[in-house]
């Protein structure tokens, strides 16, 4: 059982939020009954994104509140959705007369969820639309991609958002432009050791001490195959496969590439991963634009990592490009 | 023994090395007999800044290299010192023609190595000063502070000294600003899991199930106490009395606060220990500035984590402030 260090368990997330809010110095709020972080700043007339799921995966997805990035993020209980009122509550918070996006990973507890509030919201008058990020290939065959679970690259999609809402002028534009990010973005992880549930100490998945866990998902769901530890580079050849071959990326492709820390893998192991994901990118003729490389999307301390592809065009790029500033990222 | 993503261990630290390079997009390059990563646009006149010390501590401190940061690291082996011929050839490197600091950690493999190498660049005609971080107040008493190890406050050494470098008109200046930063910071850590070598997969060091260690080093070196397991708010007072009443800070002091993950400890459990750090500097009447919160300055998979403060003044505040650029750390 891993030790961690709290106070109540049972008030981790929460008190987590608040530390977060802390760390901003003002430039965030928190709305406590509905563990809501918000920019203190938002435009009046500026279309609303608000992100949101389960804690336990921090800096996501409170980390990235900020310019160009979220104007709210809601927080469930440790993997667990955020209630429809909470949902309703930060949806009222960060509206500001042109309509709210929900993007959130594709889990069934967030997706009936928002749905719920946004049913509650349009009898408010507060119109929504919804993006489900399903980024996870090792979570469902492509031709049932609406059954993929959402990961890692929940923030390159949040990252494009963010910059996005900042400028369009319609939630219509907005839900458009988020949908092609999302459509443009393929992950894959990997495990070696389980987090564990910080109420419970319970790991949340078993594996052998010489195996590796190919498709890992972000709350210790079955990947694809359970094999031998083998080398990096024979790893990460097995993950840029089934990326490269999902969308597909092609010779003359432009793509940001995320290498995300699960949680306990070393950023020594992560670097030397890039170092082969991008002889495998150069062999192919595929140009990388950027490079995030950390800690974003966690499993509590899960050890293992993933490797997340966003395929870049001119619009796209031209909002990945523009400066965020959050927690979590912070990019001039 | 933990499971690492690694090809050769023996080369990991160079492969992470090379892996770092790549991901910084053409604004590093890398001088492969010395492991060092320099920054491609040092301006001709500047006063330079090089870091150094052993690898496994990532992304510290070839992390840092960058725009009002430093200009160069040169990396050891996993826990090892560079050596003076590295040393050396990193110093050529960086140099413009006004010198070059030497900004580390103390710990005696690095201060004989980095004194070798001055006196070598002596030979050469290129000016070395040399400032040693020793911010760790678990590791010696205060009237020995010479003896103490340099930890994570090591990063507001470097954030001040680099902006600094990239200002001061002379070596001596620099020396004198990173001195003050120097003096004006200390850390404490805690560990409740150990990290393991790559080459060896041996564990730094063995403890209890309920057991903490307040006060470990950065590579498993005893701390003052080893305790049974607390809560959050528990341990955080500990180590707030001990970091307040060394420098001593007081009721009025304006400080910068860093809480670093050692390696293994969730990004939820950082937080909820900003919140209790903060009550107390509330209660104190010490105001925070700036927080930063994250792996910085890592001990492989260490389980644990510490906390830092610099103590501000006008000019340490000046250069605190300015935008900085680099693989793990990023500020406007």
């Amino acid at each position: 059982m891993t030790k961690k260090i709290l106070n109540n368990p049972k008030q981790a997330a929460w008190e987590a939020l608040e530390g977060l809010n802390l760390a901003l110095m003002g430039k965030t709020t928190l709305i406590s009954e509905a563990s809501t972080l918000l920019r203190t700043d938002i435009p009046q007339g500026k279309v609303a994104l608000l992100v949101g799921g389960g804690s336990g995966h921090e800096p996501l997805f409170a980390g990235f509140v900020g310019e160009n990035l979220a104007d709210g993020a809601v927080c469930g209980n440790v993997f667990a959705a955020p209630a429809p009122d909470q949902i309703l509550s930060a949806t009222r918070a960060v509206n500001r007369g042109k309509g709210v996006l929900y993007l959130y990973g594709n889990y069934a507890g967030d997706n009936m969820n928002f749905d719920i509030a946004a049913e509650m919201a349009e009898s408010e008058s507060i119109a929504t639309k919804t993006v489900r990020i399903w980024d996870d290939v090792a979570s469902a065959p492509l031709d049932k991609i609406e059954e993929r679970r959402g990961i890692a690259g929940d923030l390159f999609v949040i990252k494009v958002a963010g910059a996005a809402a900042a400028h369009v002028k319609t939630l219509e534009e907005l839900e458009c432009i988020t949908s092609k990010a999302r459509d443009n973005t393929r992950s894959m992880g990997v495990a070696v050791a389980p987090g564990s549930i910080p109420e419970t100490g319970e790991p949340t998945f078993e594996i052998g001490e010489d195996e590796i866990e190919i498709g890992m998902g972000l709350h210790g769901e079955p990947g694809v195959a359970r094999e031998k530890m083998m080398s990096a580079d024979e790893l990460v050849e097995k993950m840029m496969a089934q990326i490269l071959s999902d969308l597909p990326f092609r010779t003359g492709d432009e793509v940001c590439l995320l290498i995300n820390n699960l949680g306990a893998t070393t950023m020594m192991e992560l670097l030397l991963v890039n170092k082969k994901v991008r002889s495998i990118l150069k062999k192919e003729g595929i140009n990388v634009h950027d490079t995030l490389i950390g800690s974003y999307c966690t499993s509590q301390e899960m050890g293992g990592f993933s490797i997340s592809l966003l395929k870049l065009d001119e619009e796209l790029k031209t909002y990945y490009d523009m400066p965020v500033e959050s927690f979590a990222l912070t990019r001039r």
